[in-house]
């Protein structure tokens, strides 16, 4: 399925070289205000032409079509459409019988009989992450005042992400890095024992962003290596303050008040310039493939914007179920 | 929500000191042979009693009392049962008021407003997973001849994990651990896009088991480090096989038929008998604690059968949707 | 699936001559005082042993085995389970190849492949319909102090149920009947449009009940033959009181704040003395059935309770969601 | 939710005088031949234009702008729009604060804090039914062979139809009907025990559709009149063919084989050009109210398409379910 959450749920469509691609917002509460230019910063820091992204640029224009009334969220589904412009199908084209290596360019082909689109990876495109953001947009005004910061803190195994990232393109390659999430307002309560923990809710979304190879809350892997005695946070005070924070704030698959932390894996771009092998399917032999078109060379530094939107619709979500937003806002 | 599954769908309950912990399994297709022993070694496997392991002892005998008929599953719900017979109550009642660093104690107290069983961590119980080993042994026979395998790879940092424990036990610590999970048979096009990707559901499904930290699929964070051109695993034949796997099995969230390979963090259990800082809730003051009662030094060695359960849950439910099992067995 | 519900959520198993039947619930909010009295009333009310219902007694004692901690509701699934005592499989054994007309012998054969289990119907008995009305006496503790009220209005035709029962017991034949239900205390705002209403959701529910033939809301199927000049209900207040009720007190697939008033048909018994004709599925040869047995000559007698247990869940449900009760009660 | 389906997931979007109304198909096989010729005729049986229905017309074209490719289905979502053009908000402004009897008006207010579109009903109006209509046309085209065909039996208390209208239309009143619905094609072994009955998702369905305030199957109300006796369908052969077909087709929830019968009621139309009566929301005085605007005699007229489409999609969502209709049609 193509949608996700309980009572604040979205369900995402379009390809990369389709009309459009965009969301519908259901269960979003009546009574928020909205313009287009609350979309602006969100889109901007998702968008490409920086230095490490693609050159592909589009509009990037939100176009709302129904759910909001004068301004205003009117407790009716909301549609946001982005139209897609800057196309090169012909880039794509030839790649329609060379499964790209790291790419879903195979398994949706074998998934779907052929009949996906396949031009610059259909549904399957990061380009679906816009529709991801918009709705992120929404959700942070509804969570407000509890805020969601991501950012990249480290790239191809560097914390100086900018020579990473000349080093890659210098080699016309790609790279991968690491994404961390904070989550902070003091929110306690949210997330369910077996199987809506805060952990699983989050990660089930997380891993819908193409890319993401791994999540980890608090200490995450580090946990594995440490002694319980380090581990644990000694509790400072009946709200739960803790000394550490190494459970990532929560416990139990509950959110426990302090920060919510976590980090994602982010793999190096798929499609890059070096040639690589796949199998020519026509043919049915292996052939050598440079990935011409346009990419990213570390998607990466788009992901953050993404991951605060997932986060901060998982978190819409969980705070509807617990009551700590009401259906009309006013 | 304390269930999980579209077409297999798995709700657990019970409580760590109640009369029973159990799962009911909706969705099970029916005419597959069931005996009881068929749980035994599993049960096995998850069991205490070992180096590492707690000492509190039960027969863990499943008990089957809906669903299925003359020996078959009937296509009805079925309702496992596992009684609770060597509970020691009065080693957790003076823990009410003291909630154990690391613990559910606390946020379950908060979210529920104190009308929680606390008694052993109650329905947040490491307990629960028997539950989810018993409906495991149900959904890898339904897989079958799809296997499942997942092992400990390291504890406490180290890859030779007895001396690990034994460092454990010798300081009155906990260590925690590295499990790795593997998928073999060739499944291709499990998953879908935005947001049932195969790394979403099953990491979902992961993180409702207690103790965890963190999943990474495939090349996982080491894929934050690494040059496109070193991960992308190129394609040797239209099956899709490749010749290296950092994907992990899984290409835009579908299984393309090489192994699926993840691994999964377990923190330190937090039950130590060492001095740790807590709230007394009554005086509102801060008190040492010891958690004296009968904790395993190392979870992660009870993990693994576990995650087998979980990973077969998860592709018993998908298998179920993409028609690769029928609702009638025989 | 065996289950129903978002918030509040209610999973029912167990079969007419297995070991129990029995109902799970989730997501009941916390601090609810339960006791085993609780359920007295409405069980009497569903039971057997009068006049026009079967023989068959049960002592329909409610276990309830998790979830509920000193007395009330701790937040974790609720199980209740109902020992079955008084089986006489025997009665039923001859009945394995002789599909009974009128029950779901055939169709749960043919979906099972034959693997159900068909004594007394399995899990399609009405039996399962004390799970219901279990889970529906926490539902009503939690919708207080909005009152549901069903009753018997009609049966084999007459408003003398009474005479109209004496007459099928006469003819050793049974007969349906007419269930009028009442919800009321001012609830406006429960039910969404497109596909939630409240219709919508109330009625999936209702015709979970086995024998249900038809659902009418307010004016209902004669609202057919109404002008729209009658069938307005003229509105006389700002809280949406109305002269007249034919909405039945849901406009638009949400309450209006008026009573809501429903009526269900409910079919005459299945099981009857007198011959039938059936297909003998060994010999492949039509044949002459006498159900023997033991049978309700009017099982609308036992519906009203079962009919406000399911209205109580949906109530549930949608208070939930609307944020009309608490996640903790206290 | 606005949301309907498990595998086969349709949502439905848009406001009577918004931009436009709108579905969005998640789950739809790829490998379906779409054009728009498709949808012409089902669009053309529920357009307005004829006697009794309104003279408000809109070329109600549809767009799909996802999720074909090729004039393929590609197992992507499909978006299928229709742009509203021939809007006469004027005509309800002034209805803002009338709300009008029958009408989902004053719920809507209540329900959204008065931020809902309420002109022409906003997203309550009928018009969303284009969006329904839409996605039937593609679920006839999976579900084939299996047919679904309905029609107007009855408007006003009476057979001929036309009489009935012309005597509305001559009061200035509007007036019900009554619908029936048959499935035909042998299909047995859909629906499910408690919960999701043939009946219970069924009638979810189509109390999502406007105006309806009754559905019975098979014998429906009339079985609450008649003998067991009477009412059994005698089985005649192992295929589970029946003599009679008082069951409409449906036993223990489950479809049998027998064609599946079941009617609705349609209630008159709510806005008349008569007098009624509502409160001045303004001025909190009630005032009479003759709703102008432009409006159907007998919206029964315009019912049957929709209840075909409805009914083609809880077939395929229970066919796929059922693996009848596998996720790459070819």
């Amino acid at each position: 399925m193509n949608s996700f959450g309980r009572l604040f749920r979205i369900s995402v469509f379009g390809e990369s070289h389709g009309n459009q691609v965009g969301v519908l917002i259901d269960g979003c509460p009546a009574g928020i205000r909205i313009s287009e230019d609350d979309f602006t910063n969100d889109l901007l820091r998702r968008k490409s032409g920086a230095k490490g992204t693609t050159p592909r640029i589009e509009d990037d224009k939100a176009f709302i079509s129904s759910g909001v009334f004068n301004g205003y969220t009117s407790g009716s589904p909301i549609l946001i459409t982005f139209q897609n412009k800057n196309t090169k199908s012909e880039d794509y084209n030839k790649l329609a019988n060379f499964p790209r290596p790291g790419h879903a360019d195979l398994t949706a082909k074998m998934k779907y009989g052929g009949f996906n689109d396949y031009r610059g990876g259909g549904h399957f495109s990061g380009r679906l992450t816009l529709a991801l953001v918009a709705a992120g947009v929404i959700a942070k005004k509804l969570i407000h005042p509890v805020s969601v910061q991501a950012k990249l803190i480290e790239a191809g195994g560097l914390k100086d992400i900018n020579a990473a990232i000349d080093h890659a393109i210098k080699n016309e390659d790609s790279i991968g890095g690491i994404v961390e999430c904070i989550v902070e307002n003091g929110l306690s309560g949210l997330g369910e024992p077996f199987f809506d923990s805060f952990e699983s809710v989050l990660s089930h979304a997380v891993f819908a962003i193409p890319a993401i190879k791994g999540i980890e809350f608090g200490s995450g892997f580090q946990a594995a290596k440490m002694f319980g005695s380090q581990h644990n946070d000694q509790i400072m005070d009946s709200k739960g303050t803790t000394e550490s924070n190494f459970a990532g704030g929560i416990n139990g698959g509950i959110s426990n008040g302090n920060p919510i932390v976590f980090r994602v894996a982010v793999k190096p771009t798929s499609s890059i310039s070096k040639a690589q092998h796949t199998i020519n399917l026509q043919s049915n032999k292996r052939e050598e493939l440079k990935v011409t078109g346009r990419h990213d060379a570390c998607i990466a530094l788009r992901v953050p914007v993404v991951i605060e939107a997932v986060t901060a619709l998982v978190l819409a979500d969980f705070m509807l179920v617990e009551q700590k937003i009401p259906h009309v806002v006013s």
